[in-house]
């Protein structure tokens, strides 16, 4: 006898993809469209709504991006911003201690004078677009390598400075739209000072826990509030979104505005292979490593799981989105479809001589450097963009090393990260309050210094310039339990005293960075050279290629700024089987269990009886968003804020790469039952007044 | 300004497989041979040298083969065996406690009553060879899916029957070459009683740890005695291998017997993509979390360190070796060389239409089942190999349960690892006194079940089935503090009390094999039928056509079964750098530090004044070898033991799938280092009088 077994989520994830590779080339609801270029036409002819450009205005002005890499929505005329709980974790966690653990209990407050600042986090509303394309072209044309990044990189600085004018409240960022083929300066108002006013308890938040993200149906609560403040009061918001309880509806139309965060639609399949054969096998095993040790770290108290809970999750959450994307990239029909499409675009560009002659064959110089990527991949990850691994006091001491070179020398010389332009919101990174917990200090720079010493050999000059005869484990130690950069008073002096404080310093990690520094910069150095700038340099010509076959019909990679998508409530078919669009308050209560993820707060045991179990829990729609959208408000035709994003389904796991329409769902909380929740588990009255006001 | 960086191991690595795909199809010193059917001219064209009948006998009768994966030589007619390291450290581990820590110290005996028997070990010596292809393939003929192995494995149970003949001090063993293409019975002389005699510290024996493993220059002392007993004596080997202390030239042809254990190198390019895409990513995951959670408990304590030291370079061992592998099989260059060899083999065949028409199709067959696999793999692997993780508990119940189950049965029903000629060292690995550790036993169980339930999904039948509503920490820390197996008397009764007894039995870890295994046995059902079945019916006509048009110049794909492969000793040059084929004393002391892994223990520091600080201590031939020669004799051409091989370098990391004469290397220990070592830093008069002894 033999049978046949249902699907996990491994086969689950294996079926999804077999229908990248036959997916049409343009898809009804796909896009990630910008304010400035959003296709009205289209979403007319796809949703029979329009949304004119006051509409437009109107969501735009209460859309909110978290320098932490997520979204939020104003939702009253305060100040009060509705984003997920899981968006906030990190600040949630600086204001616990192993006394208040927040986490596991929830935070709320009863006044605005409860209401407590999240470090490092700074809220910013768009307030303006302006197209600075040109100049940026201009001033990098007909250089190379290093050379061509460091001049695009101070026309990048010099026009995010001159947006600004030196407002105090304005941040300018330069956005990189097609891969280097279309430049604007964001103009955002910027709240560096926002603060904490609900949150409920993480098993509430994250019920399922890793196992059901990414899974429908789903039961979470993941929300969170905060209020941005200026000048020490609750910040002036007129434009605010219309909150509503009415339940959404199956089929409606709905709108996700936020802030998607990297996809990478546009790599050519040269790139794509490099990804699959180079970056993501090592990263998922290092990933997967460190994950195996954060648990087995968490087991060994309730307070060191306490204050990895969150490092571990989160890292589960990357895992799980990288598993996916590597099995799109090891799928034959989905890799066939993208050659496909790229010999069909390099055909038609042969077709026209005089801009063949322009552009040259930018495909082929990308898969040139492929060779050189596989090189220099580990040296520049281990030793530049991964350097320190997770480790708080690590990124201090680099911030304080380099800030104290870079920020004398002139803007062209400078490293970009130290521009004028970035140097406010990179000194509220630094300076915050932020909690550093040692042992997990430990753990990372272990893992780090461990990893780099593996895979670049023990005998190979940068790891014995590191280690020089050190263990991980001592070199860690010694490092953690010696430094004083832990203690925001201690950075904010050495930043303010430049480079002789920090070269007078014995702090041990600073002395560590400064003597190690070199050998990151090298590392960083050949992969400008010889990796990121020839592949800029190309792509744009790609995208020069791209605009003159398909015009306006485009919208660009995302790139962490505000997008906004369209779609409709729908749930979907996957070989035969069938999901709903919604959950209930009622399938949560049945798919709790006394063991986590699954065990419910008590709290919510305890109001069973008295809460409407029908409420809309969380529903799917069919819009194309990914990570950085999370906490996204997801809003009707008329404009009224009805849920907020906080995950996808299984199968838009591989949306970095494709969106299919038929199976990619983002996942939400509705309104409604945010609402019945504040009402009824949580007692928020005060909250759920300043939500209903209008 | 920017520089290179020297190669790391990752980039050695990717440096070693660009000559994968260009290397010639016939390597000269390619190839694991069997006895009997050794190429003698071959040999004698390629290195000069020419080795008889009496000679390969000679060589065949003092050859070993350890059940727990290893080799090793008969090294004096009083029983003495010479062997790795590596091969006895869970033989050391089991005669250690947290006051005597042998892994440590190492284990040394003044007396044959200080021989302490390695329990699971048993020692095995070929004595005969019988090809029984015809019956075997007779008996399976016609016959597909699940009967078809069931015909199969019946019929070499019974050859394996009667080729003992009953004998107790015989095991009777059919192995299948080519994949199924030839059987042959092979008849070992058994030593179920083996005694440690000699192991070396395992910082001397593993010296540079896994940092080193797999690379050259090399400075292990990775060896170990053990001595075979026959009636609780010493047994009495006539055949047994000269020892020299003559140090190895370079240059110098040299043969190695052991049994390599398994190779991939007939795989079509299905089954290979299979790999990459499939088994490899899943299985080196989870092996990379599994290693990061036996790190972290490592650093819990010394005690924990002390216990969990092999299981953690073991797993690194493997984790290596299919990283490697991974890398190969994602090189574009060399898939591109297997399907080229493959559609020429297919070209050729389709050239013969009568040998076509008997064949069919079987690579078709092998792509077709590909689907299946990957749809399969994830619960054949979860719910069935490798269910229980590495517990040892686990593996006691499942081995009681099924035994109970299956011994009643007709031989044909009967889950071929109970087939009667299997019974005895299945009961031997069941009595045998191991040392279990719980807090091993809970980790591994654990994350066993929660990698299940991640994989498989959280509302996946099996998931439930296995599980229930408790958590992979309650359910693991249930069984092992309540079961009572780590017993050998407990595993004794049960096993003699059959499945009365064992359904009779309140051990938790019995009921919960009894309740799930009918889950597992479903799982390796479908695997059975749909995807092994099927692979092993089409491979044998795939050897079928490489007889006909190769004949007798292949040799089968490595199954544990004892090889010999020749080369001479040689060193390598990889993209110009040469690399010599000679370590000695003084680079040890060169290279030790301080800090594990390089430091030395304290009686190799306490004698470098005394040593022969020039003497060859490990050397690299170009022998085509693989996991399961660990421990295998290096003779010379006089027949002379000169080394034990126990490593391959970075380049034969692929071996598994090609051998590339240029660049891949076996790594040994030379006797001299190890009568050097044996006289001067470890005083071992007895044992050295004993090698010397002729």
């Amino acid at each position: 006898m033999t049978h046949r077994f249902t699907l996990g989520v491994a086969s689950a994830l294996a079926a999804a993809l077999v229908s990248l590779g036959a997916a049409p080339r343009a898809q009804a609801e796909e896009g990630m469209w910008t304010f400035d270029e959003f296709p009205s036409n289209q979403v007319e002819q796809a949703l029979g709504v329009r949304v004119d450009r006051a509409w437009l205005n109107h969501l735009q002005a209460a859309s909110v991006r978290l320098t932490t890499g997520c979204s939020g929505a104003v939702v009253s005329r305060e100040g009060l911003v509705l984003t997920n709980h899981h968006c906030l974790v990190s600040c949630i966690q600086a204001l616990s201690s192993a006394q208040s653990d927040y986490i596991r209990e929830g935070y709320f407050t009863e006044a605005r004078t409860d209401e407590r600042q999240c470090p490092v986090v700074q809220a910013e509303i768009l307030i303006g677009i302006t197209d600075v394309t040109a100049p940026i072209l201009a001033a990098s044309a007909g250089k190379f390598g290093e050379d061509y990044l460091s001049a695009r990189e101070t026309a990048v600085s010099e026009a995010e400075k001159a947006a600004c004018a030196g407002d105090p409240k304005l941040r300018c960022q330069v956005i990189s739209f097609y891969r280097g083929g279309q430049f604007k300066v964001y103009r955002y108002r910027k709240y560096p000072d926002v603060r904490l006013v609900f949150a409920p308890e993480f098993a509430a938040a994250f019920f399922g826990g890793d196992l059901d993200n990414f899974n429908f149906p789903r039961f979470d609560l993941d929300v969170a509030f905060l209020r941005l403040y200026e000048d020490g009061k609750p910040a002036a918001t007129a434009n605010f979104l219309t909150w509503t309880a009415t339940p959404p509806v199956a089929g409606e139309a709905v709108f996700v505005s936020g802030n998607p965060g990297l996809t990478e639609r546009q790599l050519t399949v040269a790139q794509l292979e490099a990804q699959r054969d180079v970056a993501n096998p090592i990263n998922e095993l290092q990933r997967s490593e460190l994950r195996g040790r954060l648990i087995q770290f968490s087991e060994q108290s309730a307070e060191n799981r306490r204050i990895a809970i969150d490092h571990l999750f989160g890292l589960e959450n990357t895992f799980k989105v990288y598993y996916g994307r590597q099995f799109a990239l090891l799928d034959g029909q989905f890799m066939e479809g993208r050659r496909k499409e790229e010999s069909e675009l390099r055909a038609r560009l042969a077709a026209d001589p005089v801009l063949a002659a322009e552009v040259g064959d930018p495909w082929r110089e990308i898969s040139d450097v492929q060779r050189v990527y596989a090189d220099q991949y580990i040296f520049w990850r281990q030793l530049e963009s991964g350097a320190g691994g997770q480790s708080d006091l690590f990124r201090f001491a680099r911030t304080l090393v380099r800030g104290a070179i870079e920020r004398p020398k002139p803007a062209l010389l400078r490293m970009p990260e130290y521009a004028d332009s970035r140097l406010p919101l990179l000194e509220k990174a630094l300076f915050d309050n932020e909690r550093v917990e040692p042992a997990l200090e430990q753990l990372y720079l272990e893992f780090w210094l461990a990893k780099t010493r593996e895979y670049l050999g023990p005998d190979a000059p940068a790891t014995i310039m590191l280690m020089g005869r050190e263990s991980p484990e001592n070199l860690a130690r010694r490092l953690v339990q010696g430094t004083r950069l832990g203690e925001p008073a201690v950075r904010r002096a050495l930043w303010n005293g430049g480079l002789s404080a920090v070269q007078a310093s014995d702090d041990p990690m600073i002395q560590f960075v400064l003597r190690t520094d070199p050998v990151s910069r090298a590392a960083r150095d050949v992969w400008e050279d010889e990796v990121a700038g020839p592949i800029e340099r190309a792509s744009r010509r790609i995208a020069r290629v791209r605009f003159a076959f398909f015009g306006p019909n485009l919208y660009p990679d995302a790139t962490f700024s505000l997008r906004l998508s369209y779609g409709k409530i729908a749930g979907w078919n996957n070989r035969g089987a069938e999901t709903g669009p919604f959950t209930t308050f009622d399938g949560l209560f049945k798919r709790a269990t006394d063991a986590e993820p699954y065990r419910l707060p008590p709290r919510w045991t305890a109001v069973k009886g008295k809460l409407e179990l029908g409420t809309i829990f969380n529903f799917v729609t069919t819009n194309d968003i990914i990570g950085g959208n999370s906490g996204s408000p997801v809003v009707n035709a008329k404009g009224e804020i009805i849920g907020t994003a906080f995950d996808g389904n299984i199968h838009s796991i591989v949306g970095g790469f494709k969106y299919d329409g038929a199976l990619n769902r983002t996942v939400a909380v509705s309104t409604s039952a945010i609402s019945e929740a504040l009402a009824k588990v949580y007692g928020r009255t005060a909250l759920l007044k300043e939500l209903e006001a209008r």
